[in-house]
């Protein structure tokens, strides 16, 4: 099932896609459910499945997308977790996932506008799996990991790569308003049994700047969810950006980074098109 | 003023401190503003001096403290921002403060017991300066910041040595939950005219550990605000942990990491001192 969290005439909702069509589930469950992560925390899949049933619906080109999850409390990011990105950013093997997080504020929908921040014109995508959490948990084992998924979903993790280079610490280049692009929507983990058989692609501007698939990560999802969880509770909603493959502008000649009015998308099989258009900040 | 939020019999609640005993302002406010943070957003100061002089009080002592402000959305740590300290890790100046981020649910309270996890046994001390944020803002100057900030307290940003250093990415080893000590209350900035003119005294066991003024930090509390609120917008109740100073135990010889039953505190001149026991995690 594809699951979206939207807008509609300026009032939130959330539901799934079938054929074309948004099956507004919120306006049956929204006092009992108020959004995607309530429903994901309640389990309630088989309310939402009863909801699809008998819910109003429209055309999915007459709503706004908002991200999947709206309000992680937690986002997830791991850095150079792609043999081919580790080696072109020059970063040693690690033993561990490099991560750091993301704010929830940081975040910007499909069909919306990204932002170049005023202080910065190094603006650099990265296309990334996302995985939503759908089980709460700690210190959960790898082979036990997939069980902890409610879904996936597409992720253009935007660096700011100086602000990302002012120190060791790679938060501040990871968290301007706008930057962390995730949709269009959550397919549900029942529909991708194997999260590391996805092909990715970045394209800016319809050319193709990056191309993996998810079997070339260096930590998979499972053992993504293991580290993660074993240093702070996981709860449903949270969101873990697995990592981008090779490709990033930064490390071209000359570099390639993104402009005002430039469209970049991440695609990723069995999931979708998440696409965003550069915006300068007013 | 000094504001706490604290739990008795129970039920959450908040209010300020006077001669050892407890103002219950969230008696008289709690449909309005359910907790500090609510009171900081809504700029209910004279609401809150109001409800001083008519709501019930009980003992300090009888309170169970939690931390000043228990649901920051953003807790900013800030790394090497006394010169001993950035000395004693060998980390190069940067021109830019060294960030990174706490979730809200590692923090633990006044009089609590900070937990060793299971995983390591590498668990050190950091005493700071903790700077909540009281008005909103983006891209706010040095110059305005201090006018930005609701208050004052004491953090002891307990560090999971082993796991800040599993890669560059400090967050792993800053997150375990109850690691974050804050408290015991938040001083009204009205009442500490320069953050820069502070006392700082870490004490393990009774023994001083870190002893500095804030008069040493290489960036300045004004300037953290400039910075972080540069790529992320800040909201009331944030929180900017401002940095320790030298004397951190993973730099001594031999090291002098916490164990089981250690009493660590964190004194800081004008404010109080925050008090943690260490337990090891079940």
């Amino acid at each position: 099932m594809k699951l979206i969290s939207f807008m509609k005439e300026g009032i939130p909702g959330y539901g799934a896609v079938q054929d074309g069509r948004v099956l507004d589930v919120s306006s049956v469950l929204h006092t009992e459910f108020p959004d995607l992560k309530s429903i994901i925390l309640g389990n309630a899949w088989d309310k939402l499945q009863d909801a699809c049933r008998s819910c109003r619906s429209f055309n999915l080109d007459s709503v706004e997308h908002l991200p999947p999850v709206p309000n992680p409390s937690k986002i997830f990011c791991i850095g150079h977790n792609y043999e081919e990105h580790r080696l072109e950013t020059g970063r040693p093997k690690t033993t561990f996932p490099s991560t750091f997080f993301r704010f929830a504020d940081s975040q910007v929908a499909h069909g919306q506008s990204a932002l170049i921040p005023r202080v910065s014109s190094e603006i650099d995508f990265e296309g990334e799996l996302a995985v939503v959490i759908g089980k709460p948990g700690r210190y959960i084992s790898a082979a036990d990991a997939l069980s902890h998924v409610a879904g996936y979903s597409c992720y253009n993790d935007i660096s700011v790569r100086d602000w990302q280079r002012h120190t060791t610490q790679f938060g501040p280049g990871k968290n301007f308003p706008c930057t962390g692009g995730f949709g269009p929507w959550m397919v549900t983990a029942d529909e991708i049994a194997n999260p590391q058989a996805l092909e990715l692609t970045t394209k800016l501007n319809g050319h193709v700047v990056q191309r993996a698939s998810t079997s070339q990560m260096i930590f998979t999802v499972a053992e993504l969810i293991e580290y993660c969880s074993s240093f702070t509770p996981l709860t449903p909603g949270d969101v873990i950006v697995s990592g981008t493959p090779g490709g990033v502008g930064m490390k071209r000649t000359p570099p390639l980074y993104m402009a005002k009015g430039d469209a970049v998308e991440v695609e990723i099989s069995r999931i979708g098109t998440l696409c965003l258009t550069m915006e300068k900040e007013s």
